[in-house]
């Protein structure tokens, strides 16, 4: 028997974080919603980031996950610029950890590798390929795809780890 | 008649996010209290973050300050150190922010301009100055003289923004 597992993807940024839940049950996949929450950039950063807590504790308590995971940040040349990530991620991560929900991380790459099949696929192509996962889903963001391609990512390799686990468990027996 | 005001200065880190609360009445100030909060750093950065994020909320609850100061972060050369601190300063920043409370940013040179009088001072004499300024006060780690060193520096330059704003108004009568 086969429980089905909803994991929201979240892809952090201070001027937009992407965010998209899904469904698993065994190796299907189901869409369930996503979107972006804004943050108007002429406010005070606290505000900004009230903006962006406020907006995942809606997706959190409105989808109710079990897991989470994000994008293992790429960590840009521009100390500003990562600075100001580094902000949104933390806010990011924590809303669905005061939930109880575990995070993941994965790294960009691997989430290209598991979506488009090779560590260089663009923004473009994460999204149709999101479309072809995922036919239901129409993210109007590439920030919405991409927290979607997350969510698929970890999908795919929690699963695996659960097979290894089982197949670990079957040589052992 | 003059009113107390209640500030809270937070120096943000992953590994420990020091926290100070000070009165401030007219030039007068008061130490109230201060403090760091540690995380683990065998734990799963979102525990880390709800670390952060428990114990500073329970410090805005305990001592309900009016107002919030934090570092403008100095921007590392490491990307990495950088990204780690933008996750706990976001959580640092989110936290008086979620109370309501304004949050003002100071550069590390005007901090140590204000307290040691010149751009230039190193922990140690941050953490005299602190002591000689407010004498009831005794961190016990550099963390904690930050944090109040940083609400010193937002005393100080609240009120001559308040003195300013008379003076104008003094000079327009």
């Amino acid at each position: 028997m086969r429980a089905t597992i909803r994991i929201l993807g979240i892809d952090p940024g201070l001027r937009r974080t992407g965010w998209g839940v899904i469904d698993v049950d065994g190796n299907r996949l189901g869409f369930v919603a996503c979107g972006a929450v804004a943050s108007d950039d002429r406010a005070p950063l606290g505000e900004r980031l009230v903006a962006i807590h406020a907006g995942l504790t809606r997706v959190v308590e409105t989808y109710a996950p079990a897991e989470a995971a994000v994008e293992a940040t790429f960590v840009n040349k521009d100390a500003a610029a990562t600075l100001k990530l580094g902000q949104a991620r933390g806010v990011a991560l924590l809303v669905p950890a005061l939930a109880g929900l575990a995070v993941a991380e994965y790294a960009p790459t691997l989430i290209k590798k598991t979506v488009v099949g090779t560590g260089q696929g663009d923004k473009a192509q994460i999204r149709m390929m999101v479309q072809v996962l995922l036919p239901k889903a129409a993210p109007d963001t590439h920030d919405a795809a991409d927290a979607l391609a997350i969510a698929v990512c970890h999908a795919h390799h929690r699963t695996s780890a659960v097979l290894r686990a089982t197949l670990a468990k079957v040589a052992g027996a």
